[in-house]
């Protein structure tokens, strides 16, 4: 058990920087941001070592390098002044934990959470660089994890680093909690904080791992989506069969599966699954019109994705429709021959990962449940239909009046020079339930990157000019806790 | 061109075994099954050899084996007693071409069809043996290619080498096209049958690429499928999103495939493209006649392939169904993730590859232009919905009343020991229309195989007694030939 630990490079010979007066606080936040700004070239050539480490979480020969991103990240902390770090084993990818108590227990103490592993990318996936060889033009640096998580997590440790190398002491305890599984929807971390509930108490946690629209109209998160991730099975035949023979008399299972899948929306596009929308909490009116401040529009999506058409639910705004509804998408489908030319086969199964996004209230595995019944019960006797369940977190939501999510607000507009709007968020850190649970404090999810960074995609990167707002946002967040 | 060319080698010396009296063609018969007999164990020998090349005419890495196994061909040809052998080049793979016309000018011409090249097999597709290291076990010899068509083109190789190693000269000429490219769909054959008329000129053809329910029910083939092959593909963004950020508003692709495909039957399993059926020709009373003394069941179905139901077209009988009506099969589908675990993404495309087996007088590039009109005409606006046409190939239909066809079933009532029925066969072997209507000469599929073979699937085999009653039914059916 780390908790409590003080640190001995804690500088306590400097208290005037710490005097009561509007003044000396925003004195001692300047001198944090200048430096911030004389180090802007060494942060980034620290950035390009750390996403040359392919940290592939759900790549079992990629453990080695997780491992080696786990002690770069905690070799930087230290580097960075904070006074105790520690990579701590877990029956996965381990976590790089990390404090600095030097501002007292009477000062609250922000929990930073982040994680340095990655998804999949290699060039053959379309990609204009080599995903693990950090290339910087036009502004951004082009990297696999560049803006997630890599890039934006450490904004944080470059905060506090600013505080302490620029001889003023942090305003507010920092504890870092960087995992190394989010990729993989964190299977240890759960357990880990169970384990380490003391260790890990603080009054606030901060997450960069989300995005705004434009570099304008930054936004603080406000809800997250949680998952249930299913693989649906079709089996046929105990082989392929030669289509001359068999055609026409065994139903072929890539049919029957598509057959299935055909049935998941009716024709408004809505989740034709029984009972899929039942815990759906509504939108209130105040919440209708913070969404209606985004201005995401239809063009956007077509931007950004370049389809002919946007798509989805009838009578929901395409800005509900990104983060306050509930998804149902094919994320692949496999099935018989893919390669060049033809083959003439049926083939012996047809399998497609399938994968919901939650909205709070929705349980995930009572959403397992209905789509596995869905699937099953719309099964024909023709084929052997199985539902698997891969993996599942659970969506949140933060009330964005919490005086937390106000000082967050504040840092956009000092730190970053655009207020913020409040977002609820399409995507999913199952963590964020966890810690909200278990550790019984709010968390503040003040995304750094754009939407367009394209990660899990081709050609992931993350704009420096972002990269050095975030570690700005990030020291004045520290001063306006401090101030609560 | 090679026509007309005298084999030196022809034994004139033996007129006698040539005598008009029915005694003497019995005994060249029984003389040519007897060396069948003897050599029986050389000639599995010489198949394992030629088993033993993987001669995969799909796979451009594996040119040099197509080409050895063209050689192996045409050394055993040789080896035979074939006259003139020739391996001559297409635009593809090449055309092994032999002659023995020591009958004379007088007597009939047999062309023997087959194709020395094979699908793809490896062991991890589930084989219990390598697929190009042929295993003899349980009277079977297990290997890619085994019965489609090495095994069974060896037939007719060994049956005139049976007849001119045994001392008796064969009561007809026989001239080899063996070709490497019928596992894809025959691109070179017929520009080199149009380029070879007089050279490949004969009486009738034969063709041994085809198979039997079981073996006392031996079936000769009076019909073939034809083929359309297509490959439809969805295109949405232009890269993969992440699910999180863009699920429901985007129109999946694999989600607008799988709906798209959930069109092409109808209630009844009937084919629901506009027009598809329109040029088939209807089953007459004889002909329902013939198909209704195969004993092919449902169980026959269940049993081979394991599926827990068969399934196909309403109103139609099993037995039609496998051959006498078109079908539209699935090959494959390709879309997003399909390692292991989940990936949270939007495919940025799907891709299916869909076949139809078409029957008399289905036109391929018809059925092209339906299927393509019916996909883009069903396309929504929010995806983009191309199909392109990757093969085809004619139906065919011989009467079975014709004089050949009657001489190849006494082949089989005396060669094989059972009598044969005539039947439709699902398969496709594109050439066969060619060889109809450019030769203009009847063509007779006698198959030797077993429909549970395991062609184009894994663990292919052929029996090793069908093997040597196929040369004994081959050696008659010369003479029959001859009668006629």
């Amino acid at each position: 058990m780390m908790n409590g630990v003080r640190s001995e490079s804690c500088p306590a010979a400097l208290p005037f920087v710490r005097g009561v007066f509007r003044g000396a606080k925003v004195m001692s936040i300047d001198a944090a941001r200048g430096y911030s700004r004389e180090k802007g070239e060494a942060f980034i050539e620290q950035l390009t070592e750390f996403l040359r480490i392919p940290s592939l979480s759900g790549t079992p020969e990629r453990a080695g390098d997780v491992a080696a991103a786990a002690d770069w990240l905690a070799e930087n902390m230290r580097g960075a002044g904070v006074a105790q770090v520690a990579v701590m084993p877990t029956a996965g990818h381990p976590v790089v934990y990390g404090e600095w108590l030097g501002a007292g227990p009477d000062k609250p103490t922000v929990l930073v959470y982040g994680h340095y592993d990655v998804v999949p990318a290699s060039k053959e996936d379309g990609w204009d660089t080599e995903p693990f060889e950090p290339v910087i033009s036009d502004g951004k640096i082009w990297a696999r994890g560049a803006t997630d998580d890599k890039g934006q997590l450490l904004t944080h440790v470059k905060a506090l680093e600013s505080y302490l190398k620029s001889g003023n002491e942090p305003p507010v305890n920092v504890k870092f909690l960087m995992e190394g599984e989010e990729e993989v929807s964190s299977p240890n971390l759960r357990p880990f904080i169970e384990e380490h509930l003391d260790l890990l108490a603080a009054d606030v946690c901060i997450i960069s791992d989300s995005s705004m629209r434009t570099i304008d109209e930054p936004a603080i998160t406000y809800s997250l989506r949680g998952m249930t991730y299913i693989e649906v099975t079709v089996e046929g035949p105990h082989d392929d069969l030669h289509s001359g023979f068999y055609g026409g008399t065994v139903h072929n299972p890539a049919l029957a599966l598509v057959q299935l899948l055909s049935k998941m929306f009716d024709d408004q596009n809505r989740i034709a699954v029984p009972g899929f929308y039942d815990d759906v909490v509504a939108i209130s009116d105040r919440e209708r019109a913070e969404i209606a401040k985004s201005e995401l529009s239809e063009r956007d999506i077509l931007d950004a994705t370049g389809v002919p058409a946007v798509w989805g639910e009838a009578d929901v705004t395409i800005r509900e429709r990104v983060s306050a509804r509930p998804t149902l998408e094919i994320n692949g489908i496999t099935s018989g021959w893919g390669g060049p030319g033809p083959k003439t086969i049926i083939p012996a199964n047809a399998k497609a990962k399938i994968s919901s996004r939650l909205v709070a209230n929705q349980d995930p595995h009572r959403i397992y449940d209905q789509l596995k019944d869905f699937f099953e019960s719309n099964a024909p006797e023709t084929v052997k239909v199985t539902v698997e369940l891969l993996t599942t977190g659970e969506p949140a939501l933060v009330s964005f009046e919490l005086p937390e999510m106000q000082a967050a607000k504040r840092a956009y507009e000092i730190g970053w020079g655009a207020t913020p709007i409040f977002v609820r968020g399409g995507g999913s850190i199952p963590i964020v339930a966890d810690i909200l649970h278990l550790l019984d404090m709010p968390v503040v999810m003040m995304g750094f990157g754009l939407d367009t960074d394209g990660l899990h995609g081709t050609n992931e990167h993350f704009s420096l000019e972002m990269f050095q707002r975030g570690i700005e946002t990030s020291i004045v967040f520290l001063d306006e806790i401090a101030r609560l």
